[in-house]
């Protein structure tokens, strides 16, 4: 089978990007314990999707995997790889390293999946650096100048709830096109900058409504 | 208006109820600035919704609004609190107390949305401790019992990948309902077990699919 060609042009609805990194991780760890192939059955299982919309995920790709035998785990995987940029270090910024952004800071989990955590800005930079941030903490008003520098796109934003809007619209001014926002606010955004939204406590709410 | 009867039996979607969650947070700040009605546009836009889904999301709770003078500020605020069970404080509980985890515990964010956590288990307690944790750490070999003397429904689990199912399977068999995720893999628990999942790597690596 061919490496599937122009991978690069494939236009990907936004919940298919969440399932094909999904996708990905299940392949890396098939990958690792040396399976070669893999049916849409084990994988969408696996995954936790249903076995017709990963086929029809894996559609994006053209023809893939062949009939009876399954997907091969090592080509679909660099494939998706690919898609999603995976090959390359992703330079990410963090803007406000209060609690929760020193604790993610702290906590390393987005080095290990290719992003590179370049700095941290905060009003009180001394402050973050007590909470123990091991990365440059930088004074909010750097912004601007280092995102252009740097050429970075995107920012993990966790500024308090009332400072949210004005940050990301310099954020956006200055060149950010994708935001990880940690507060708790609805951003108003250009329809080309990409917001998605980490929102722990109401994530807790909505599960306690279920609980009932 | 008469204050709407038997929220309890309202039966909401799950995707609404996250809603219903935002909506709410955009009437505390109303109330908090003394507004006493709100149009549907209004709310709307300060939720970041489409006022026909507000309108809908709404109509769960009966008649609610007057044509021309919008919905009532307080009551609206207060009918949603109630049926998402904010008024009493939740107990959870947290295991896994690694690097995100005791971020998790250090951040206190939670405690602000209404939910008590009550104490974390780890496989090294100590080692918990020694990063800053304030709550009990206890040895997750305590968890059965605890979740059943503290009757415990909601879990916060922050365990390395390759326990996640194992101790999610505990939690769901000493009765906890609620599961919130953050381990990047999918789990398979009862139908009658809500897991959300926080996956921040997957958040990033979505992002930056999107700013190419």
């Amino acid at each position: 089978m061919d490496q599937p060609e122009k991978i690069e042009k494939i236009d990907i609805p936004s919940k298919a990007v969440y399932r094909l990194s999904i996708y990905h991780r299940c392949l890396q760890k098939l990958e690792a314990n040396g399976v070669d192939t893999v049916s849409s059955s084990t994988l969408a299982r696996a995954a936790g999707v249903k076995s017709a919309q990963l086929r029809k995920d894996l559609a994006y790709f053209g023809q893939f995997g062949t009939r009876g035998l399954g997907y091969p785990v090592e080509l679909l995987s660099s494939t998706i790889r690919e898609t999603l940029r995976r090959e390359h270090l992703q330079p990410v910024i963090l803007v406000g390293a209060g609690n929760l952004g020193s604790a993610l800071l702290r906590y390393h989990g987005f080095e290990k999946e290719g992003f590179e955590v370049l700095a941290a800005f905060d009003s009180n930079p001394e402050g973050a650096r007590a909470r123990g941030v091991q990365i440059p903490v930088f004074p909010d008003n750097d912004l601007e100048k280092f995102i252009a520098e740097k050429n970075v796109k995107l920012a993990i934003l966790c500024v308090p709830v009332e400072f949210a809007q004005s940050v990301v619209n310099r954020l956006v001014a200055a060149g950010i096109l994708g935001v990880l926002n940690f507060s708790p606010v609805v951003l108003d955004v250009n329809p080309d900058v990409t917001v998605n939204n980490v929102d722990l406590a109401l994530e807790l709410e909505h599960l306690s409504y279920f609980v009932r």
